[in-house]
């Protein structure tokens, strides 16, 4: 008997139907002896639908308030499937991130899980119910609602397996495991079987929207066993663990590639090059609750020096708003900044053993004639900024000179 | 400067343009130097979608799950209302009925308020922030949601006024006032300056649906004054305070003319008549948390008696099943029932001091041919049940009869 703890999305539990579909799958899950821990998120569009709301009134809605908002997505998906498993029989019981004590910092729209208090979930799991959280939500020391932000339910997942030591932490989604790349982009991806953490990571935080970055942190801090699945086909999907056991499965050198459409550059020029210069401009972004991507620094003529740094898309202008304010400050130059911009990363723990890999990389995009801005790298990736409209044509090309449609040899 | 509390229904927050007049509104009272705290139910036809999500998984959902999604309706409102409050300069803070402790019994689905904790509002209110407060719902001692019961949003705001000892609890709706009788039905219905709280009570349970029966309880108990307001047109609307004040406002023999629709008779025939028999008969009924309404018992012969009560139509079928095994048990001849019956009252302190109410009532329904079911009567009011089909010629006859289109003499 082992304790599981499922995640569904929302498209897996985009309407009744398919909210009843996953009560027989969670309930078929328990009938073979194991405790089952559900999380799921807003059904597929409820949450725009919500958001909706809050844009008629104001652009910038109050942070707080627009949590106790869109907290009410997955509120209404715990009842729902709590509903439909005690239709068929089975004992169920749903939480809010408020009734479970799912508790978080105070950063509204972003909030970060400090703390769970599991022993309701435990008391339940013990009286033979499965127990059906609501995803992306927690509440702070105040008792206020906060949201983790978009889809923050991989999350809240992962962190309830941590804290209730749980088997495995199954991710169910519209795909049916971790592919090289995006299928989409590239049709002879191929599906691994297995994914280290760290290079889950990297594939995560680049744009590989199969799950959630602070999903596989945590999970790989805490060693829990995540698995992605197809919420509605049958099969193995890809179990993301440590590094050993990887890599006496697949040798392959990279794993995948992964992009993100949803980068913005931007950059201030003929800032003074002293000590201190780079927190100056970048804590005020980081104090705005905006997350920083690559950063690059080159030095300038005249003890001057240029800052290069990328953000969400979604984050530019208010970064750009910022970043101007600093610049008068600092008596900058200029500021300027592009939202047409994409990262590509190759990806592999097989980096640190193989050398030229990165002159692969960029002979394969010079072969192509893709000019690249910015270049970053670390010990298992190397990320390149280009033109957006370069995308596919360069993540083609990288797939090929990797060759990642072909399963490496064991 | 004093501290009001309103509440706004479904209806007058039934869009955003809505619940941003609402922001204006409360702002206004605000800047008159009150305190005002808002409290306000699910955006109309919120509520209805809610249940019929529910209503696709089961007839009868899960109460403590159907809570939790019901509850999400009103949770929508307050963060919208909030946000739009906040869009026009003013601070506001949002509460759920978890957040600010309204404390009730476990009843899912018609739990009733034992208990707020008026603390954190007060904080609110002391630094200058408008409240806004979920209606309709609340927290049980073990922490799960519970709702009222529809038209639970009065209760919660008179419940709130009486704890934070406000100065007015004003209701607004979508009618400008208490009014005789619908004037729907009868167009010269006149709308009422003042009415007692126990005529209010009268009417609200026998169904003026103005205000929630046990709003005007909580009011009537607490001595919160109440009123009923229109929510976009301007106007005193109807004061509900004590008795004596009204007494010498308005000497009325009889205030108005309440009716519903929504009930239903139930007769059990040949049962024992012995000590305890109503109880057995009613305890399982009360225990399903189906409330009674009238009851009738008539002796029959060889030492078996007849039962009759009413019942609200939405809770016949799960009272007829109830009672058709207690009549198994009982050995009694049959059940019996109809949902197509109606109760109609005249409603009145003067009643107290005039005679021959009962008798021009069942005079001017007679001139009409319409055959009585049931009486029932009171200090303050007399109610018969007729066939539904009766309903409108009933009412009018009976508004004509008692004279309540002209206003009464000082």
């Amino acid at each position: 008997m082992a304790l599981i703890v499922q995640k569904y999305g929302g498209t897996s539990v985009g309407s009744i139907e398919k909210i009843e579909g996953v009560a027989e799958k969670v309930i078929a899950t328990h009938k073979q002896g194991h405790d089952v821990v559900v999380v799921v998120s807003a059904m597929s569009g409820e949450t725009n639908r919500l958001i909706d709301l809050a844009r008629q009134i104001s652009e910038i809605p109050n942070p707080r308030e627009y949590d106790v908002l869109v907290s009410t997505g997955e509120q209404v998906t715990i009842a729902l499937l709590s509903m439909a498993i005690e239709k068929l029989g089975q004992a169920a019981r749903s939480y809010t991130g408020h009734q479970v004590h799912i508790r978080t910092d105070s950063a509204h729209t972003k909030a970060r899980i400090m703390d769970i208090d599991e022993k309701r979930v435990r008391e339940d799991l013990k009286a033979g119910r499965i127990v059906v959280v609501a995803g992306f939500q927690g509440v702070d020391e105040n008792g206020n609602i906060t949201t983790l932000g978009r889809g923050g339910s991989d999350t809240t997942a992962v962190a309830l397996a941590a804290a209730l030591k749980a088997d495995e932490c199954q991710i169910y989604t519209d795909v049916d495991g971790v592919y090289t790349t995006d299928p989409r982009l590239v049709p002879n991806a191929r599906r691994l079987d297995r994914i280290t953490f760290e290079e889950m990571l990297e594939m995560a935080s680049l744009g590989s929207k199969v799950l959630q970055i602070r999903a596989v942190e945590f999970a790989g801090k805490y060693g829990v066993p995540l698995r992605v699945l197809h919420s509605t086909q049958a099969g193995p999907g890809t179990l993301i663990t440590y590094d050993e056991e990887v890599e006496n499965m697949e040798d392959a050198v990279i794993s995948g590639i992964a992009f993100n459409r949803d980068e913005a550059e931007l950059t201030i020029t003929g800032v003074p090059d002293q000590p201190g210069i780079a927190y100056q401009i970048l804590g005020p972004i980081g104090e705005a609750n905006i997350e920083i991507d690559m950063i690059i620094q080159n030095i300038g003529a005249d003890g001057c020096t240029d800052f290069t740094f990328t953000v969400h898309r979604n984050d530019y202008k208010k970064a750009r708003q910022i970043l101007d304010g600093i610049a008068k400050e600092l008596g900058a130059r200029q500021v300027t900044g592009d939202d047409t911009i994409v990262k590509i990363s190759i990806v592999g723990v097989g980096m640190r053993s193989h050398a030229g890999i990165a002159s692969t990389m960029f002979g394969a995009l010079a072969k192509e004639g893709i000019n690249i801005r910015m270049i970053s790298t670390s010990e298992i990736k190397i990320s390149v900024v280009v033109d957006e409209k370069y995308l596919e044509l360069a993540v083609r090309s990288l797939h090929d000179v990797f060759g990642l449609e072909q399963k490496p040899a064991a």
